[in-house]
């Protein structure tokens, strides 16, 4: 059950990127050749590279690798290897060699060094890692790298998502184009977000970093399905275009724009694949003093189990939403909050309008996209957070036996 | 559905308390003499009193006046005035005057005055106050008051609380007997956690409040049914022994350590009053540098809705639980984390035991009653946090229509 899944341009290739996929049967020997999970994707010039990480303590060790590369050999990346059907993570002491090994093999696949090589593991947890499957089948990868191989790769990365997730935009002369994994989290055990984006635009490692981060927090970090995050949450972005001998992007907003945009993108996707979502819904939060306030809100009110489980039941709980917007640890003036639902006002000067009328509210809430805007009334900041409902059938996807 | 509900004897009547209730049809009119909702417990002589309060933004007035109440005239409360079926708040420009007009109308029914009287209120929100039922027919409680009135003043207070919860303890010559109500939080707009304690041990309101803080951060405060605070959380510690003429107390750790115990036996009855709860799960953590970390990450495992679908599915999912373990926002040393079920060893320097198996895990999530033991391996901080699981049934009484 996926919310309004969009039906995707086919993504846009980039200047000097190749992707190839191979089946390897990651997951389990018998699904090899059944279908792909193990993606290669390569800059034939070296990129600079930027990346995000999950927050989560019990990270996985290729999310360790990763940083460390970003930031010591953030100017000279030439691939990222990624497999789906296990994610290396919770398994003890093999988990760093095994993660070594990963890299070390996506960089003989691609004719690179370690150092030059970023990876990437989604899928179960606590099942020892596969490495001499991958190894022995990653030359279909490579056999397979192409310009167009974006869509496959998308495919690829999937666990329990139901769609593949791409997204590209035109920036001037130079393209933009991201994948992305990750249906909220979590199936027993499937975690992970997952998101790769390439572009030709002339950018170093010091440019991009800060941008990639900005964008994250407006994507990535701006939306949820219940509030976890996963051992293995990375977002990589690679751009070749000073390899490519490019001068140097002077002005970068023109870019940042279009990145932010396609990072939107693709963490909708995910919003929209979330497991048990029957609701799409946006939360607008302005005249916060600061973007971070408005965010924490945002996602205060995103994550809370009752405000979730109203809006699966079409409840305008407006009430619900105010205690939500209490419980966000930012000082608010409750006489100045606002609430409306699309185009309803519903509360004012923190009371409830006298011309309101419950009739109203909740044909809001019947519907399968709304959005919440919610004014606090105290600066000029704003965020905006996507989210969907909590539903039996959440329950049943989560409480069910690992099989 | 609770969760076990223990047979408890009666409450213990605590020396120059009287408690009184009477039927006002605070909801509705036509529940008047179906069931009572309004508590006085008036104490024969003045007491010192201690408050915590919900830490939401969006607190409802009665919260604002009961804390200011208690900062300035700590030292000489007499009464306590309590309403089920409608919280006066989220009302607009009349909830300061309605919280008000119930305190005059709780000093005039007690023959004290209005800074000697503190109030509570819990039920919808959003709808007007009616006072004037409150006014009409408080003679009742008036007419009621006595010494073992703890058990109806519990009955009282309840909301959607399947059961009434009270508790007792004797401390040398001294008792105190505590009443409670919430089912976690929230039937729709029925939200609320009220505990009122009382005492007739010789105690000053400068002792109290910092034993009433400590005794509410280990019980109340850690527990979670769904993670949201509501707008009218409160609880009251009333002493009376001074006013009496007792000595004052000089080693106050015995009383501390009964008052703690009754404040946790009341916070773990409405755990197993939680909405849609099935299963009682005590989640313990030691090895922590200090208690506020070890509660800390205990809350974020006892919120995680993966975490409690998986006991709802009776899954020992150790993943979720070492994921939320890192979600917590604490600095961790992973490889000193160990985690059990019961007497079931699963993880140890933060990777699964090669003995464990996942029958005997699973065996242990079954139960109706278990607890979580995690050791952090970083020091000497311990702390225990209560919680339910995440079920259909949450999900059916949350996301149905407000009536």
């Amino acid at each position: 059950m996926a919310v309004n899944p969009p039906l995707l341009d086919p993504p846009l290739p980039v200047p000097c990127f190749r992707v190839g996929t191979a089946s390897c049967g990651v997951k389990s020997p018998e699904i090899r050749g059944k279908r792909q999970d193990l993606t290669l994707i390569v800059s034939d010039e070296p990129a600079h590279a930027a990346g995000v990480f999950t927050q989560n303590r019990f990270r996985a060790a290729c999310v360790d690798f990763g940083q460390e590369t970003i930031e010591r050999h953030g100017q000279d990346i030439r691939c990222i290897i990624a497999n789906s059907g296990n994610a290396n993570a919770g398994v003890g002491e093999m988990e760093r060699l095994w993660a070594q090994q990963l890299i070390e093999a996506g960089a003989a696949a691609c004719g690179c060094r370690p150092e030059q090589t970023l990876s990437a593991s989604t899928g179960v947890i606590g099942t020892p890692f596969p490495i001499e499957r991958i190894e022995r089948h990653i030359g279909e990868a490579v056999a397979s790298l192409r310009p167009d191989g974006w869509q496959a790769a998308a495919e690829a990365i999937r666990t329990t998502d139901t769609f593949a997730k791409w997204a590209s935009r035109k920036v001037g002369n130079h393209t933009i184009t991201g994948i992305a994994k990750g249906s909220g989290m979590i199936h027993p055990n499937m975690a992970t977000m997952l998101a790769f984006v390439a572009t030709d635009a002339p950018l170093t490692h010091d440019q991009l970093q800060p941008m990639l981060r900005r964008a994250a927090d407006r994507s990535f970090n701006s939306i949820s399905v219940d509030g976890d995050t996963s051992t293995n949450d990375t977002v990589y972005l690679l751009a070749n275009g000073l390899g490519m001998g490019h001068a140097p992007l002077q002005d970068t907003s023109e870019f940042e724009q279009a990145l932010t945009e396609v990072c939107i993108e693709l963490a909708q996707l995910i919003v929209r694949d979330g497991e048990g979502v029957s609701k799409f819904v946006t939360i607008h939060v302005n005249g916060a003093r600061s973007e971070e306030e408005a965010r924490k809100i945002g996602r205060t009110i995103a994550v809370s189990p009752l405000v979730k489980t109203a809006f699966a039941g079409s409840d305008a709980n407006w009430g619900r939403i105010l205690a939500a917007i209490g419980n966000a640890g930012v000082e608010i003036d409750r006489s100045r909050v606002a609430l409306a639902a699309d185009d309803v006002c519903i509360v004012e000067n923190g009371q409830l309008r006298e011309d309101y009328r419950d009739e109203a509210g909740m044909a809001v809430f019947a519907k399968k996209e709304f959005t919440l805007h919610v004014d606090l009334g105290l600066g000029e900041a704003a965020a905006t957070v996507w989210t969907g409902d909590l539903t039996h059938e959440y329950i049943t996807i989560n409480a069910e036996y690992r099989t």
